[in-house]
């Protein structure tokens, strides 16, 4: 087994004749069905589903679209044409007859859909087990949440079931389980992909997210992604600065916010504890120069998110369903949105003054700084102790990341380290809205100095070579023997 | 009688020795007391509290305070340290011990502070009719209102009792009084200029606003009054392509988007529908161009301004005396504010989707368009007529208007035309955020193409001579005598 799938190499053995999309999609088809316990998919496309996809690729060169024969996993709450969006809630269930703008978008570049990935119902929640389909369970270790909502695409691309994958993000989705599976999540500036064709959450926050090996795949993902579209109310522009020829290796030295000791909160994960530590003191080893701020009114920001009023779009977005038929709603998540049409408009609008204010006050601790440096999640749960404890431990897996969309910033989550018990940790990158280029350069230098495995890779496979890592590599047909094998 | 108050001029007289600010504050006083049926202050100030103004200015050079002894009218929402602030509402008022930030840095520039002027309380008209303090009348004939909410601080320009003054402008309070006194009427990009001691009418949307005879002056006022300010909330830095220096002639074809005539309201206003007819037709002979456009997304936006949630900022602004003394707000006002308490944050947040979805559809209106042009107002009331049907009259002065702010556009009001009744009329330029300048820079180029006289000047005493409007021009001894005659 091996999820070394990177783009660059599935382009390689294709251009190499050493691989076919058709010999691949068998392959994943195989490989998946050992992962059953996961809980990854509500729907994976059958050989019939497939059948277009695979036609179409043959109408296409491989030279003009970027993503040629690449498989992906589609969060089930974006649209895909003919398959059935459930958003993990079957009785919310609809068969769009259009795709999502942005999974066609990756459609047209010759990317294949592998299946509708499971996820915290209606994309509440940060660990993955708020689901009729199953609790997502990690990659690495089963007994381990996958983190959420957007579980079972982190957990295919980890296990190689998918290069890439689309979650959504609005207050971490797309950044934790990043973090739980040894991933690269980026959530990306608001508006730069389109939401048309996504159930929403919090419309007006609400990220369509990318799940990649490496920020090359990410940044090339987002490349084929990314677009205005007028449609969307909330779809803004990408300016000169932030378009895809801006990504690439960003050096010299970076001058990082990092939170003071005080403000840390792992919850008792002394494995995550440490291993933030050795990031750190891996990174400084990188060039990276330390610079403390005050994280207080980011949190104060975070806490806004579901103490405030902005559950309310959580109540619009589930509406007619929690009104006429409540009981078709996951326990904890139904316990979480209810309270949402309850709130007056003059608390939304005192809300957001004081979020303008914090606003501000965010902005003033970025002055000057690269970007800020997070640990992406404090601690990792068992699936039992998430399930013994579902609202208090889900909001401790939201310290960090929570207040992303409603400051208008951008982030990017990267693997940093493994704990004594190999589970994979990882840090988030933080900018302001439209660094989502400037980050994910920050984040490929972070990832070719640690130069560690990708996804569950094992270590001895590690592409610890940067040539690996960044330009298109020689098809490795040992990979391919592996990969044809399952 | 003189209304001619440019700050050149005045500038002009003081560097020649024909005039100091004891002379100038002395002559404004006398001179009110001729137009007290135009209800025009809240509070003059007395030569007492006029004192440490003029007493500071000795400590100041001309040559660096931009505007060394310019007399300004101050909107009474807006705090003078040391004077009420009522908005309007005896029963709302407190005395700041600071000034606004905008009005400390006009202090600061060399500016003197003439009084408090009236409003429509709260800020919430367009017409002026609406204070305990007597209606606003219009500055050429007070059977006439004076618009509002911004009413004294434009009759108090037009009437030379002040140079500019400073309105605000959350619905249009900053043009329709524009429009209706023969002034230039800025409506600066949300949050150009700081917030901090304005009294709020909706927080998200208020702009403090300048009041101006000539283009020339609204730039010089905005230079010193614009910046950025972390402790408004609101606040934004200016970009480079929109500072001072971006001030100019705009020369050139201009590509300008104009209502097709079946989306044009008079509401039965002749004089008006001619007046615009006319006021196309020179622009034309300037070297405008003019392209029909949609104005149904704008007009929908607009009607979300008082049909919809926003009247819950209103409600936040009058609390708690509308909660407590309901009986203390004017019986209109607390009409329109009262309901403000009742919608749910459900029904903000689909209005502000809503808004969104009107956004794109705007933006893709004025694409390739140098600005948008409307009528600033479609009908100039009388005062009884006002009083009449206070509500309905008052929706139609907002017909042009309502939209800016929530749709985050600027727009300056310029005036182009005078009706056989020898009334003002005027056009509003409408661009994006941060076009400040550049719409500025089309209304300098359509002042000087049509040389009305300035505010109530009569036509003979015109500055027709472009160098008078632009330069420096030297002291005018008529028009000090004028000036000091009274």
């Amino acid at each position: 087994m091996s999820s070394n799938m990177t783009i660059a190499r599935l382009r390689a053995a294709y251009a190499a004749g050493t691989l076919t999309p058709t010999q691949l999609m068998d392959d994943i088809r195989e490989r998946s069905a050992q992962y059953t316990d996961r809980n990854i998919w509500i729907h994976q496309l059958t050989e019939a589903e497939l059948q277009p996809y695979l036609e179409a690729l043959e109408q296409k060169a491989i030279d003009s679209h970027p993503l040629w024969g690449v498989p992906f996993a589609i969060k089930d709450n974006i649209d895909l044409a003919g398959i059935p969006t459930t958003a993990g809630c079957p009785e919310f269930a609809y068969t769009p007859s259009e795709s999502a703008q942005v999974v066609q978008q990756l459609l047209d570049a010759g990317a294949i859909p592998v299946g509708k990935a499971n996820l915290d119902q209606f994309a509440t929640g940060l660990n993955g087990t708020r689901s009729p389909y199953g609790p997502g369970r990690n990659a690495f270790d089963p007994d381990y949440i996958s983190g959420g909502s957007s579980a079972g695409s982190a957990v295919s691309v980890a296990l190689g079931l998918a290069s890439f994958s689309l979650g959504t993000d609005t207050a971490g989705s797309g950044r934790v389980p990043a973090c739980f599976n040894n991933l690269i999540g980026l959530k990306p500036t608001r508006g730069l992909l389109s939401s048309t064709g996504l159930v929403p959450a919090c419309r007006s926050l609400d990220c369509i997210s990318i799940f990649a090996l490496t920020a090359d795949d990410a940044n090339e993902v987002l490349a084929c992604a990314e677009g205005f579209d007028e449609r969307d109310g909330y779809s803004r522009a990408n300016p000169f600065a932030n378009q895809s020829r801006h990504y690439g290796f960003r050096d010299g030295t970076l001058k990082v916010g990092i939170m003071p000791e005080a403000q840390l909160k792992f919850f008792g994960d002394k494995g995550y504890e440490s291993a933030y530590k050795e990031t750190l003191e891996k990174l400084r080893g990188l060039g990276l120069e330390f610079v403390e701020i005050d994280y207080e009114p980011f949190n104060e920001a975070a806490l806004l998110l579901y103490e405030g009023p902005w559950v309310s779009e959580r109540y619009i977005a589930c509406q007619p369903l929690i009104d006429d038929n409540p009981g078709a709603i996951h326990p904890v998540v139904r316990a979480i949105i209810e309270p949402g049409g309850k709130p007056l408009a003059t608390e939304l609008f005192k809300a957001q003054y004081r979020l303008e204010a914090l606003k501000q006050k965010c902005q003033a601790q970025m002055a000057g700084l690269d970007c800020l440096l997070t640990p992406t999640a404090g601690r990792l749960f068992t699936v039992d102790e998430m399930l013994s404890e579902p609202i208090l431990y889900n909001s401790q897996l939201g310290y960090y990341t929570n207040f992303m969309n409603l400051l208008d910033m951008t982030s990017v989550a990267v693997p940093t380290a493994f704990t004594d018990e190999s589970l994979p940790f990882g840090i988030t990158l933080v900018g302001n809205y439209f660094s989502d280029r400037a980050l994910l350069s920050i984040a490929n230098r972070i990832q070719r100095g640690l130069a560690l495995p990708l996804g569950v890779e094992p270590a001895t496979e590690a592409s610890a070579d940067e040539e690996g890592l960044h330009t298109n590599p020689v098809s490795n047909p040992d990979w391919i023997d592996v990969l044809v094998c399952g």
